[in-house]
């Protein structure tokens, strides 16, 4: 449709068909045939406003979206397509591994992958509209949603952000049927919430948030993402969802983003609990003002906000909502084809789609997890190998994690099944998943220990347990696992702890029983036979944690990018008292962001800097001969990161600004080269804008944030 | 001297005279009779530059005093008394309880009698000026500095910041020899460092800076506090030693302050840690034109700061500087009299003095503790009863707590004395003061446990355990006293734990094995004592708490005034699982803010409201009828707390705006009324501004913020 008949269809909507569009609902309220029974019941909806609506979310199968569309387009009166939203969050049937462990491949491609694959399964189940990415910047693994995120670091987050609008929506949504439009998440701040307590309160300064929390957001909007969701938390102590700054001036001003604002899950009623809107009146009337333009599930625009906009004279700004949605439809090509996607491939293609995720899967799979540790080289397993795999995730099949509600739990391979396939002399005791772990399984889990060279623990958390709402006050693994994994380790000194969890987890408690810990996340459908392919050494780990480990709950919120401070901790004064350090425990955490190693040794070597001194205009590049010293091929990826020595706002000690994915043969060395421009020196200065001053910078280059080699000195010259 | 004489002087002084004014060093620089040695060598510093100094902190006696006045006054061309100042805490040679503990009595009258007398003391010793109070908003137990903090609550810290300025500074300095300038501190926000570290960043909304940080220091000024110190931490990424709008027009202009900002302890030269400044010479720049005064031990002033003013053409910034400082030594009237306070008592005097601190100490320790638990009213003791005292805490004279440098601890009541004072059938096993128990100790103890009727356990922290620099990730007892009370408890049911501690703990783990807890901080001079006088029921505990104990480390920061949230826990919805909550943990703390259990037992009766609905100029009066229902005289603290229904910013659920000190005899009951006006109902808006709306307002009144038995609605009506 052209534009000018999108504004000609907008100038036929009466007012009520205008606030329809606005409103987005679950398939429950379509399920009676639009008769006024249950949620409709509920919220005196009535059959003439159902059918006025414009969107839907959380369908589950074709059929019904074939069937709600077919009726809505029947009963409406301007046949405005509906437009059909959904979490596909890692996969829709097909479940990659979760978010957190995919940043963990560094890799905006593999991401893009995902998102790309995700689509094609997808939108053949008439998904026209994924609320994914979540580009929220994340410091506190008490937050049970860092599950979802990118990692710690912005300029990670901001580049796999763009990765999977990308491979979501593709060039142009409006041909490529088998792609989504994406919707980027949760703007702003909401990682940030007090004590790590989901929904709780968020409170940080303006400096920060543009340095930290917007980078995803503009990365989005650079690359194209059709909607931005607001997110539930307070940001100068009032809801984003009713928070006319953060929508009109950051997000459409600063960010010039264009697209639909959508109001997360019933957040507009919701700012009653907030206690800054009296009713939904008031809701309705403050989340509109602020900017959001559809109503995620609740009745407060469909039921007031018709009335506001007479009595306040916003029809102006209804038409601009309005028309954002119907600009997206157009987008999508649904009054073209309002049924897009549905039965667009045929059985022997969707046959192929499904075969081709599954070894995406496999194959994504085996780069997301991290080796934390591996004690002389206890890892891989040799063949033949006397081997117990005990403990709660053993067969457990709940590995897709948080997220996955379409995902096929059922057909998920378990670690036992994965490693029975291999060339193994394998004893199995599996227990019930999750933290109980009884004095008798201890005690049979001992005499197995006793019996085997190797004991593989397969412990960690339920999907239950990490993701949204799932908070915790402590984040070590339960004290019975906890008990398994020391019991364990008094009768055998090969304990191999294979980590099922969604967070980053205190593991100060069992790093010492332990000879390796290899993290495997939620690892998704092909979870089992990827673990098994790493731990066999068919492939090698090469994942990099995308979020720092703390040593214990109390230092969080932690990241690696902490500020020097008046008073830093150094080699130097770690005995003195009055600096910047806990009495009970080290500053940093147990292991840092980057950290992840391989069966490989890898090394990496100065090739040199290009120059010593730039200006805006140049670029410097710098050389890094990589080696990978042993017998085995490998992959890594090389970090280069900046130190700003001096500058007008107090910057951290190290940033990650390159990074480079590499694999290498046996024996093989290869050059790679890192090129910095005066972009990467930039930051957030005290009026918001961004610069750099000239001054020194430190450049170094290593395999993780805490191991670098390489150390340039960079002047930049203004 | 009248202002003109001081203008005059100051035109007299050269730009070197005027630099010295600003400049701050300990008494060691003059140890050597200024002869070019030690510290001074070390800052390339001459004897000319010595004699220009203005200040000199930690003094340690009348006699350095007056030494160092003396040499000064004779070497120096202009003869501008040297201003002494020091850290008087709690007290100065006679210990008070830490002001946390303070904090408990809810008492502006006690901390102003504390102020007063300790000034007494400490200007006969030569101070002039004490870097006290601090009004550091605080939410982190992680953070050792809350010992020395008002607790959690910005409108009580603002009444007791008042008390301390009023004590400490009487009605006139120049008059009063026995009084002292005070020095407000930390400004701003250093209560807020990330993860509870010491010296940590800290990054907070304005909205919650105006809100919650800044009442405390605006109370100060408005009281005429003479001195501000600035903080070490960053706001908005820049150090607040070095951020112009912080000082210039946060403090300076919007809360009108006019008096001498000093830096903190080596906080200038600090700027360089932060990576804010590249060397002296530049952190010297920034701090001054920030519009600090006056640099606390750098060189930084006084090496660069001559240069920078000729560069930057500052003379009139310098001037203004200057002038603040001449004129707090003329409010201090140190130009008539170098030797203020000095020997101003005769000994007769002194002795006086002593005497009535001492009192003074003895009486309001006993107003200090709160008793947090008291399962079948075990306590008080009974004459004659047959009690064990055991623990690290039961002989020791570790009671002063931190920032009691001239303190005395030798002559500290250790709890063991004073309990030998009362008529008991007393038995003692003291270990060593500190976080270890041996094994064989937790024997004799239980030895002893199963031998006597109770038990007393006194246990807690070393004074190095909390106050500045002594952050915690951990902030549960040891593990050896856990387990010394888990073992007598074993065999005693009645086990009563009187805790020495400067913090809130998270008592989970003990708080099921006690029948009662004595929180009695660090008690001060008189601790002992005053703790045997409550066991024993000769006074009543009355103290409440000032900060919230949390159940976990992980549920920090917190406190009792946190927003609703969006999804707000309550009763009816506990059991689900997308609200705020941890998983593992429930959202209050295990002893709220205001609680402070009493033998008596006291009830609250609503004796009506004047008015339902008010206006700006209206005054509401709330009457309450408190009962005492039991035989035995003692008093509590009655809380009123307002709930803003709906406001344009989200506000906490309930906020303390009222209290009433009470204290009843035997059956005795009394009314009180509290006043309410609209400005209690005010608060700060997204623009900064303050106000209140019209709308709904829920008072509630009880004995602590989590007991509130009457409940008003009230009406505003613009």
């Amino acid at each position: 449709m052209e534009k000018t008949d999108l504004k000609k269809l907008l100038s036929e909507m009466t007012i009520a068909e205008k606030v329809g569009q606005l409103v987005q609902l679950t398939p429950d309220f379509f399920l009676a045939g639009g008769e006024i029974t249950g949620p409709m019941q509920e919220w005196k909806m009535s059959k003439e406003q159902l059918f006025q609506i414009g969107s839907v979310l959380g369908t589950h199968t074709s059929e019904q979206v074939m069937k709600i569309q077919e009726m809505y387009l029947e009963k409406s009166r301007l046949k405005i397509p509906l437009v059909f939203m959904a979490d596909v969050i890692h996969g829709y049937e097909s479940i990659y591994p979760i978010p957190l462990a995919l940043a963990a491949t560094f890799s905006p491609e593999i991401v893009e992958e995902v998102a790309r694959l995700s689509s094609k399964e997808a939108t053949e189940a008439g998904v026209h509209v994924t609320f994914s990415p979540m580009g929220d910047h994340v410091m506190d693994a008490r937050w049970g949603r860092v599950l979802e995120s990118n990692g710690e670091d912005p300029t990670l987050s901001s580049a796999l952000t763009r990765g999977y609008v990308r491979g979501y929506q593709g060039n142009d949504l409006s041909i490529e049927k088998n792609r989504m439009a994406a919707c980027v998440k949760h703007f702003v701040g909401y990682g940030a919430a007090q004590g790590g307590r989901d929904y709780n309160t968020v409170d940080i300064s303006h400096v920060n948030l543009y340095q930290n929390y917007l980078p995803a957001f503009q990365a989005a909007i650079d690359e194209g993402v059709e909607l931005v969701m607001t997110s539930f938390n307070t940001m100068d102590g009032i809801p984003v969802t009713g928070n006319k700054q953060m929508i009109q001036k950051v997000l459409r001003g600063d960010l010039g983003f264009e697209g639909v604002v959508i109001s997360d899950w019933a957040a507009v009623v919701e700012l009653i609990a907030h206690r800054v809107a009296a009713d939904k009146k008031e809701a309705a009337e403050l989340a509109f003002s602020a900017g959001v333009d559809m109503d995620m599930m609740s009745d407060s625009y469909q039921t007031h906000l018709a009335e506001i906009v007479l009595e306040k004279e916003q029809q102006e700004i209804l038409d601009e909502a309005v028309f954002r949605i119907l600009t997206l439809k157009n987008t999508l090509g649904l009054f073209e084809d309002p049924y897009r996607g549905l039965k667009e491939q045929t059985p022997e293609q969707l046959k192929q789609t499904k075969k081709e995720l599954k070894q995406s899967i496999l194959s994504i799979s085996e780069k997301t997890p991290v080796l934390l540790k591996n004690e002389d080289n206890v890892l891989p397993l040799k063949e033949g190998q006397k081997v117990a795999l005990i403990g709660p995730k053993a067969r457990s099949q709940d590995i897709l994690g948080a997220w996955s509600w379409i995902g096929e739990q059922e057909k998920a391979i378990s670690l036992a099944k994965g490693l029975k396939e291999k060339d193994l002399d394998l004893s199995i005791l599996a227990m019930e998943d999750g933290q109980n772990v009884t004095e008798n399984e201890i005690e049979q889990a001992i005499q197995l220990a006793k019996e085997n060279e190797i004991v593989l623990l397969a412990v960690g958390e339920t999907s239950e347990e990490s993701g949204e709402a799932a908070s915790l006050v402590n984040i070590r693994l339960s004290r019975n696992q906890e008990q398994l994994i020391h019991a364990v380790s008094k009768v055998n000194a090969n304990v191999v702890v294979v980590l099922f969890n969604g967070r980053p987890l205190d593991l100060s408690n069992i790093v010492v029983d332990t000879r390796a810990i290899l993290e495997v996340w939620f690892p998704g459908s092909e979870g089992g036979r990827s673990i098994a392919n790493l731990l066999m050494g068919e492939v090698n780990p090469e994942g990099k944690l995308p979020m720092s480990f703390p040593r214990a709950v109390g230092q969080l919120p932690l990241s690696y990018m902490s500020l020097s401070t008046g008073r830093p901790m150094h080699d130097g004064n770690n005995d003195q008292k009055y600096i910047s350090r806990y009495m009970d425990e080290a500053n940093d955490p147990l292991f840092s962001f980057g950290h992840g190693l391989s069966y490989c040794q890898f090394e990496c070597l100065d090739n040199g800097i290009s120059q010593h001194s730039f200006t805006e205009d140049q670029t410097v590049e710098v050389q890094v001969l990589v080696k990978n010293k042993s017998q085995i091929a490998g992959g890594t990826t090389v970090q280069l990161y900046i130190e700003d020595v001096v500058a007008q706002v107090a910057r951290p000690v190290k940033e990650l600004k390159k990074w480079e994915k590499i694999y290498l043969n046996a024996k093989e060395e290869r050059m790679i080269t890192f090129e910095l421009s005066s972009d990467d020196l930039k930051y957030i200065h005290h009026d918001l804008s961004m610069s750099a001053e000239k001054g020194l910078f430190n450049l170094s280059i290593g395999l993780s944030s805490q191991e670098r080699s390489i150390h340039h000195e960079l002047l930049y010259v203004v």
